[in-house]
């Protein structure tokens, strides 16, 4: 086949990043067009001489364009899938595809009738660092995962705005790492035991939040876990994984601007990781789109699938209810 | 006063250790004898010119020993502790003091009464760095700890006969980094929740004990934290902790026998952790006992007491009940 | 002003690497033609919609175009830049402007004359670590300058055929280096003695020439140093500086392609070191591309100089010298 | 045999050292006795219970002495050594010898004739992650040395009255890395070419000597290497070695106190080294006294012998010849 014709639907922050990898980064693909509801939004869009439109649409109704990635707000995304899917178009969609387990069957259950490949965009499946990790749990030089360990601290915590929204820490952000568990031990979580704590910023306790959480897991071929998140550092993102399996510790640590280090009296100095995920994250987004283009190309299965995506969100869901009810959760109750 | 005298009760590996630790290391101590039920142990004693008893009476019967060290085996804890207190003779105890709680409560009772200084041997809280981690929680540098994480695993499991008898993984092994998070944070742990797997060996399952563990820890001033077990890591002793600050985060890492690294086609490479605790505490041995001498020398507090203890073996309790019941335990619960 | 407008000339490996950055990297640049004597090589170019020629001149006759990045092969240099200055096109030009320093000094002079800005290609001063580096000296927070180290190692040698015209190891590899020295001490290097061997491939002597040298730098300020050059490390490339200064020492370090790292009963071992220049240096490539846009847009002095170049090449010259004399040289007896 | 028994001459603080070495840390060896002409320095010996003198000759009328540590001061190497051998005890002298060469070679023919086993205290050597470097090399498994560098660098210059009599900083400092260098790679130095400058104290120009140095090397199988000295870093001891051999590229790195690491928004920090030899040694100046315990027991050749510490010497005056007469010198020139 020629290129693969893709549009991206939403042109926000994350819009923009998938437009450039798309039209700049990866030979196979093409940016053929794309939307936003709004036209300045779309209007800025870094690449040159494609189709802008202000109605996704009008996106869909182009026969030229095999593959749609949908960037649109959270509570558009059912909408958008469905419509997506009908049009005979394949899919890159950013989490969470819904935010009811119910809505998310059902829009799954819609896109496999439809026969169009969906993929659920967590990037740091792509993110050469984790890749690497999971490639030594996967080709068994690793051995058998005995303990996956998961931190994942934000720099400082979102606005005020952001935390009503956004569903809560174990949502907002324990959902990347659950998958991330997932992916590295190539297990399921069988059960989750959460506790966490204000310690950064009363107002995130008055909204019934957390901003400090450890969560207990059990896999299941019995390894154990935690998943460990925190809204502020002070210093900046830190990200990382640890796969302790039967032959070899496994680490995937942080990443730094430079490599620059300097000795003084005080210490020996390096830099701090990098800031947050923009800046942390770019191979891992140009490596999912690379999936993306590659799974469609091959007419093989998405890199990550609805099914990743709707785990996900219910064990963020086992956790929070552990947390609510003060007492490990098991998968199989959330249903 | 003139240099502190003191006398090694079991001639064991560890007493072994603390006889040269007292004779060589530290000025202001002096060995004056050491005492072992085995006459070929003790004649084993690295230590010349000292006098040698196989029974600890004789040495409690003389005027010019401070200090008593107790290496002797577990069971005869509670027995010797008594006599040496009622000797006058200041202690440093091998832990753990005794296997109740309603045991230690009666010794450390009985040794208060009798006004002598307690230690219990949390040598690890005399390693140089995690001195260090903790004297920048201590002096406010890290800022108020939000997160604590303790990583504690054997290079390989101990003989089936130790196994059988040792109280499990949680007496065993957790209740080191107990008292090491409690030492890191200076709070206390309120609640725990245990979680844990067979992955290593299976006759340890049988034994009705587990190999690898997660606990989830919960402190008094809202932290979270976790200790993470195991008996096997295949290569060497994983010594790690972690205190998340609001200020820093700080990490104490595993130590190597050299510092050299070699880069080859295969990848750039260095040494494996030290082996085991006796390859990786000889300082914190060293400080440990330094530490006796200076707080009979300065008659002060001793930096782990009895009650440090008391509350490590609690939560080791707490743990296993945390396990048993399959819900979080309250330390409040053990009494 | 607008974009500034620019072209490539010259269309091999570094060619396009310098039109995808021009096209897709900088948003206050825009890529408008290129040329390659192949039209296959031209039409190769991975930017779409922009003008391509077989002939240079085409795209210096444009009105359109404000600079030039001059990538043709090295004994073309004299006549393209000259073309291109009378044209009143800016230049950044691949090193070296010439391989004799009469006429480096002869073109420089034609470019001055025509006032265009004229910029040497040396991409490693803008490597982010090696740039980081620069800026403790520049800032004098490392102190004054007291030792300036350079190791610089290829992976492989080039092929033979390479081998043969590349001028010798001092002008094809060290050349970097001594940029590199006086970049990150900020003074001038004026005499050097230069050691080598050939220990890694007979061929490579048969020419003439070494694969494994030592060079001993004395700066302006008193301070000496060293340039550590071998064609062959056996893993990949070998890229560090290291700046001691009164008060810090510095360095730059190797980069990896991830971060991860595992324990197993061998060792401790992370990734080796990018492979070569094209997979070190892309940020550095195009932050260089980002200096020459900004000396155009702000009418500023090039961050690297025809001068720059110039020093280089007779520093070069002077080490070669100094093996064949077998005595230190300094750099006013080049001229 | 029983014990090795031994005595040291010259109790100053490498005496001390060795002292406390013997006595307590090598249990195949026995400290009999020690001397100093200060009665006050030879009472403050650690070591209790063993025959103090006042005269190194009282030592050598012993018959339960086997070997003698000379560790008296430099002028007196002379006689002590030739005492020592007549009296027919084995030798273990500090560096120099003797400060020339006509003087090393004499007493080193008078102890080959008195055959006694004479070792030069090269404590770096027996440093572990020296002594492991060597190790990859002399097995083969870095493949043939083609580069060493050596960097050595003090923490602050000496006082005024010792830098007038040490000799100047080739002598004083250099000479460790010339063995060092002969060590590591197991070739001969051939060749020496020295440059360096007065950067940190005027006066020590002012006295002739340098505080700044890099000399070139080159091998006797065609290897190149540096040696750079440095009466100051600013912050501690920095010494490193590094081999790029045909298959491995092997750093000795320096040590720190502790492993601990923090992260706060200026960068992430760790220790700095060990302050000065002292610190950074200990387990070096152990495995060199066991070293010349072993030789004497096993009546084999002593690990650095006074070839060994000629070499240096003859280096070392290279070295200040090269410097002096600016031009690269050979070992053979020295005699």
């Amino acid at each position: 086949m020629g290129k693969v014709r893709l549009a991206v639907l939403g042109m926000g922050r994350q819009g923009q990043i998938h437009s450039k990898n798309i039209a700049y980064m990866i030979p196979e693909a093409e940016l053929v067009c794309a939307s936003d509801i709004s036209m300045e939004r779309v209007g800025a869009c870094a690449v040159q001489g494609i189709d802008l439109y202000d109605d996704y649409r009008k996106v869909l109704e182009r026969d030229d364009v095999d593959g749609v990635v949908i960037a649109t707000s959270t509570d558009t995304h059912d909408e958008v899938i469905r419509a997506t899917a009908a049009a005979g178009k394949h899919i890159l969609c950013e989490k969470p595809i819904a935010t009811t387990l119910e809505a998310i069957d059902s829009v799954l259950e819609f896109v496999t009738e439809k026969s169009v490949k969906f993929m659920v965009a967590f990037n740091r499946r792509f993110d050469p660092t984790f890749k690497k990790v999971r490639e030594m749990v996967a080709d068994g030089s690793a051995g058998e995962p005995m303990i996956v360990n998961i931190t994942s601290r934000d720099p400082k915590p979102p606005h005020l705005e952001y935390l009503k929204v956004c569903g809560g820490i174990f949502f907002d952000t324990s959902v990347h790492d659950f998958d991330m568990a997932r992916y590295l031990s190539g297990y399921e979580i069988e059960e989750v035991y959460a506790t966490g704590s204000v310690m950064v910023d009363e107002r995130i306790g008055q909204l019934g939040d957390l901003d400090t959480t450890m969560i207990s897991l059990r896999f299941s071929n019995g390894a154990v876990g935690s998943i460990n998140n925190s809204r502020q550092t002070g210093f900046s993102y830190d990200q990382r994984v640890e796969v302790c399996g039967k032959t070899r510790t496994v680490f995937g640590r942080n990443e730094t601007p430079t490599r620059v280090e300097y000795i003084d009296p005080q210490g020996t100095h390096s830099d701090v990781p990098l800031y947050f995920n923009i800046e942390r994250y770019p191979a891992a987004f140009l490596g999912e789109m690379q999936g993306f283009v590659d799974c469609i190309m091959n007419d093989t299965a998405p890199p990550s699938t609805g099914r990743d995506g709707r785990i996900a969100v219910a064990l963020s869901m086992a956790a929070r209810k552990s947390y609510d009810e003060h007492r490990p959760v098991k998968l199989s109750e959330i249903g």
